[in-house]
């Protein structure tokens, strides 16, 4: 051992590694429990060392070791809400009421509500106002037990606005906790000003708005939302490819409402995730199953529309790789509960509750392209923790509605 | 006014009292909210004066005045969950699991487990355990602005058991600040011990255990699970008119499952309420409407069951009282959050966020019969409030699976 600070957590009473890679249809429910578990990390918050209480302290020593207790708690990796919202413009409570009374999603957009309401309000809005909606949505993401959340841009659908929205990102990034990864969402929908051309529109994101987010490396990853009455499989592609020539990998809105064709095609591409799938064809899920793309399921989103829920064990079974998010947003899945997302996924898609965990940890991991580095707890990769105040894993969805969090620790503090 | 000590809320952004009465049809949307508003009580935390804050200092003033200042937020009454199981011997995740895999909730019951698991638990278990889960449960239900909450008996199933969790309640009523209300539950299913003589059973509870638990005045109301394969129509009768001789008013578990004409019956006996009422009749709906007897619905439980909800609207255009609470317990809704409940009251029942919390305040004060009392912000009515973080009614169930809770007062502290 270097003689650097040290950090140990000891008297884990269960420790959760989720170690060994991404996991498909069975494996998704090796949890391999340590009794009696500890965990060694160093001043960068690099894992050092896993195992047995007996077998940490075996190998970690001495003076420079500082110690902390778990209280005999279960821990797990870090939370990771790989398909989020969570940086925008504020409420859109009056759609959810609108919803209540039985108007469709879709027809609040058609109607120049929905995504387009909270781009006009995005618009509008300051850097700092978008900054401060975000860090509340934050903070309560990390009080669930999230350590790393993507976030997108898409309520600006013009240059300047999208440009803001990552920029507070950013900013965000550089001033709390949690880790974040920007998505360039320009395809969010097709701004008023391109209604009678969205092809035009096509063109402003691929040949000005991604080499201004390129330059400035505002962005990790290239969404666009592909659906019926937004954009096309083929102005898709055309986005995600422009998007990979500038370094912007393709984690897509694909197969929510209608079948199009849009998994089949960013599993060609190599998308890092397809998302939503409530809809999804037999030769998407078959395209799925042979790809290293990730499924990113969104539960809370079929229950917060009312929809169908995507057919998460038939895609198990396939052999998909699959995750679960939030997709906190103001007008489809008002939630940073990722806890609760455990609770609905496994009621309705027929999860245990060690698969669902799963997915939202090594197979989350693995739909931001960050397996090497985050999603589980293993030597090499970072110390990114939940310490729960449950008996067991199952506790957490059962018990629904609140945070069994007792502590986090991101990059090991 | 007295010289005694006066306590005064003021800088109330928004003021909604939802004074006048239980409420029906077109009143449920009633909040006629008072804008900087203020509220006053005594010492007793008796409310003395509501308008507003010009209003309420014209009328309070003087060294004997106490200001607090709601710094310009909302407030509403306190919520009353009016129907929980939140005092017993802890977690049935394990049957969670087997559900979300395909197990009916009603067939672990029949083989053995649902509530005689809890029974088995709860016969084992201190008096001090169980006070220890139900003070646990009731932090949570206070963070979720829970004022008045009313838990059964009912995982006892034998008069030493029932006993001891009656005693528990009153116990938790002593010892923490939610105003507890205690209802007789022994009718909750049948125990194992008179699995082939039911009637034995009923004959147990209605000569032994309801005089004790009046005679140590234990309890206010007197609870039955009228279900299909439990307990019947007659045998619920029987029991409720014992109830009534000893003071027990009728607060009865009907129509969940299969409509027995159990709410028919009940409104008969003039019951405080009928709960669950997934599969009320239209003869059902009928005497309701016409009564003063309270539907309570539990759309957490529809959820949490994956079974239909009870048909909401239907009942409010047909005039009936409806309240709505959390059913909290550990086999079929795990949930303290009211706020949640709302969420999905207004997303599956279709209601405007108004109508859901004139059901979790004025209305469920009438489930308990203590409409004269509690659960609108009126003269003569304990202050119990609570104060939002949130920017109107609106937000609290749009934004769900957290507290918007800012701060608490019951009985005026």
């Amino acid at each position: 051992m270097s003689s650097t600070k040290i950090h140990a957590l000891i008297n884990i009473g269960t420790l959760h590694t989720f170690a060994g890679g991404p996991r498909r249809g069975e494996q998704l429910l090796d949890t391999s429990p340590i009794v009696n578990g500890a965990i060694a990390w160093d001043s960068d918050g690099r894992i050092l060392e896993v195992g047995t209480e007996v077998e940490v302290r075996d190998k970690v020593s001495g003076g420079n070791v500082t110690w902390h207790n778990a209280g005999g708690l279960i821990v797990t990796p870090g939370l990771i809400d790989s398909h989020t919202h969570a940086v925008n413009a504020g409420s859109r409570a009056n759609e959810f009421v609108m919803r209540c009374m039985g108007t469709e999603y879709m027809d609040i957009l058609r109607a120049g509500g929905g995504i387009l309401n909270s781009a006009d309000r995005t618009r509008e809005a300051s850097q700092g106002q978008i900054v401060q909606v975000g860090r509340e949505n934050l903070r309560r993401s990390l009080s669930f037990g999230v350590t790393t959340l993507e976030a997108k841009s898409g309520y600006g659908l013009d240059t300047e606005t999208e440009l803001k929205m990552l920029r507070a990102i950013r900013t965000l990034d550089e001033t709390q906790s949690i880790r974040l990864k920007a998505t360039f969402c320009g395809a969010h929908a097709i701004p008023r000003e391109f209604k009678d051309n969205p092809d035009n529109y096509v063109d402003l994101v691929i040949n000005e708005m991604i080499p201004k987010v390129a330059d400035e490396k505002l962005a990790d990853y290239c969404d666009v939302f592909i659906e019926d009455g937004v954009f096309t499989v083929d102005q898709g592609k055309r986005i995600l490819e422009a998007g990979l020539k500038h370094g912007l990998k393709p984690k897509v809105h694909c197969d929510e409402i209608v079948p199009l064709g849009g998994t089949e095609m960013c599993v060609e591409l190599g998308a890092l995730s397809v998302d939503h799938l409530i809809v999804i064809t037999d030769k998407g899920i078959d395209a799925l199953a042979n790809s290293e793309t990730v499924g990113c399921l969104l539960p809370g989103t079929s229950y917060y529309l009312k929809k169908p829920y995507a057919p998460c064990r038939r895609m198990i079974d396939a052999g998909c790789l699959l995750a679960l998010a939030t997709d906190n947003n103001p007008g489809s899945s008002r939630t940073e509960n990722l806890q609760w997302i455990l609770n609905v996924a496994c009621l309705y898609y027929g999860l245990k509750p060690e698969e669902a965990f799963s997915m939202v940890t090594i197979n989350a991991a693995k739909a931001l392209g960050m397996e090497g580095e985050i999603g589980s707890i293993e030597p090499g990769k970072s110390a990114d923790l939940v310490i729960w105040d449950a008996p067991d894993l199952s506790e957490i969805p059962y018990h629904h509605g609140l945070s069994h969090v007792s502590e986090v620790v991101i990059s090991g503090s």
